[in-house]
């Protein structure tokens, strides 16, 4: 974390400007190892300083391996700044226009990626929190008794929690899905109290220490959920084999894309090709249309095409990579689950 | 919804302002009884649209009781909004940064709570799903068995979930926090892989048909354990018999900190009295030493003073209540569990 640290004052230095907030949970986890509960203000400078709620400070100087003060206003905030001598601030992107707004008038603001860019190569222990994550999580997944058609889709989804619970996750690193029949054609299908359809559309993940993982698995039962199933595959192989160091995001997604397109369904393909994660379970860069950012060691991203039939079904298959000199699949689960 | 939407036109129409911007899920959901799962831009204006991502698209239809297209571009949609005569856009306070970015050089942007305020006021349709969250909440509490000390404080964190859902929850409304020794003292503590220690303090919710319920309580087992927990009753209950119409939130706070500072225990309550739950577990306004909101019929607020004695124990408990002439508890389990 230090290191973390280090790289951001180096890019602060060479913009110019002095000190960067950071208020989003997992960046002020990433930079300090304490994740507020409350909020928190991150100001990575020559010192820097956590301003914790008083319901976090017990934690917050437990955790933090950089110096914590209980928040008290944003004017003793903004005061004991200013008396540093600070003048430029730089600022997340995500942050929130009412905090913006505090700080205004008395910085020059810039919006600055540094702490997402930084993010997005993780270190080998990060990596193998990742690669944990994902093991706790197919693990929990083969022990599932799919066929037992007495069960719903919600049930399904909770047991696949508690297996993954079980097995050593902190939770689940997203609201599991687990959908079935026409309501698979919605990406984001909420599992609902109804037994199980045909095909089944599974996509879960698992927190570990943090770090989050994510598959996806659709087991077909027809010819025609079959047909789809074999086109997703495909887009899903070809993408991650053509995944180098070097290459834009933007053109993994082209080859899923093409691929599917190719088959008739490029515009049933309704989403990205695939998102980055970590303590985030969406984080930057992603395989998408526009995103131009080149692909570097030590990223992290998945794959995940599909095609959705709206009142029929959809399919999605859905692996996580870690890019070395090629991508490298975390996990061991087969594509085809029998 | 229809009322919702004239409501914030009518605001709109008094500052002089021609759209609001919404972006938050629960906003949208508030709005449209479409919830995303992407993105989405919610535009109150004369005609009413959501620019929803291509994901959501089928699911945006379905749910949405105002018009809904396909997001293509901040341009296109800045575009359309400009083509309609518009020049002056009020966003949510919490607009990301990034986001207000994109529409600052085209619109006169001004920062509105109408949202805010309008989903302070709760429909009865919307006190009777947090009645029915709560009931679910507290039934599925009395069927632990909390004193089997064979379990750990995550697998009753897990049962209690489990029966939960099993009672008709979607899901909890937060993490629920069981918690127990020294640990309580963390007022957002992480349910550990330890068994029960003493004192037990469970803060746990469950989610129905979108909306919140938040309970909190300790269960003590030594006499100063009980003398702190009978100080934090007494706040607890005095708070509520002071709410009504007319007082100011910080008002409410007061009576709570007061008592517990009579006791000596003031700088160990570490957090507000209270806050709003909806849509979401936390919203406007609340029991807080800063919040001069009046306090007003149909307004759904948590009251849960606490005393936290770092590396001892905490003690925290904490009903909902909804307000008319005065403050009704929601739910009926008492404070004081055997």
């Amino acid at each position: 974390m230090k290191s973390h640290i280090g790289n951001i004052l180096n890019d602060l230095e060479k913009d110019n400007v002095q000190a960067y907030l950071l208020t989003q949970f997992t960046n002020v986890e990433y930079i300090s190892n304490y994740k507020p509960t409350s909020f928190a203000f991150c100001i990575i400078k020559e010192n820097p300083i956590i301003y914790a709620s008083g319901m976090d400070m017990e934690l917050a100087r437990k955790d933090s391996t950089i110096e914590v003060k209980e928040y008290e206003s944003y004017a003793a905030m903004i005061d004991e700044l200013k008396k540093e001598g600070i003048k430029s601030l730089a600022i997340e992107p995500s942050l929130p226009f009412s905090t913006y707004s505090k700080f205004r008038d008395d910085f020059e603001i810039s919006s600055k990626t540094y702490i997402d860019k930084q993010r997005m190569i993780k270190t080998p222990l990060e990596i193998e929190k990742i690669e944990k994550a994902t093991e706790i999580a197919q693990k929990s997944f083969l022990e599932l008794d799919i066929l037992n058609n007495r069960n719903t889709e919600k049930e399904i989804a909770f047991d696949l929690v508690r297996f993954m619970i079980g097995n050593g996750a902190d939770k689940e690193s997203f609201d599991t899905i687990v959908t079935s029949g026409a309501d698979s054609s919605l990406p984001h299908a909420i599992p609902q109290a109804k037994r199980l359809e045909e095909p089944i559309l599974i996509d879960w993940g698992a927190l570990f220490e943090g770090y989050c993982s994510d598959n996806t698995r659709t087991m077909v039962y027809s010819e025609h959920q079959q047909e789809i199933w074999d086109i997703v595959a495909e887009a899903h192989d070809k993408a991650i084999k053509a995944i180098k160091p070097g290459l834009k995001c933007c053109e993994i997604d082209k080859v899923a894309r093409d691929i599917i397109s190719d088959y008739g369904y490029g515009d049933r393909f309704i989403h990205s090709t695939g998102h980055s994660l970590g303590l985030d379970i969406h984080e930057t860069p992603g395989f998408s249309l526009r995103d131009d950012t080149i692909i570097e060691k030590g990223m992290v991203i998945t794959v995940e095409p599909g095609i959705y039939l709206e009142g029929e079904f959809g399919v999605r298959l859905e692996d996580t990579v870690s890019i070395s000199k090629r991508a490298n699949v975390i996990g061991n689960l087969p594509l085809n689950i029998d």
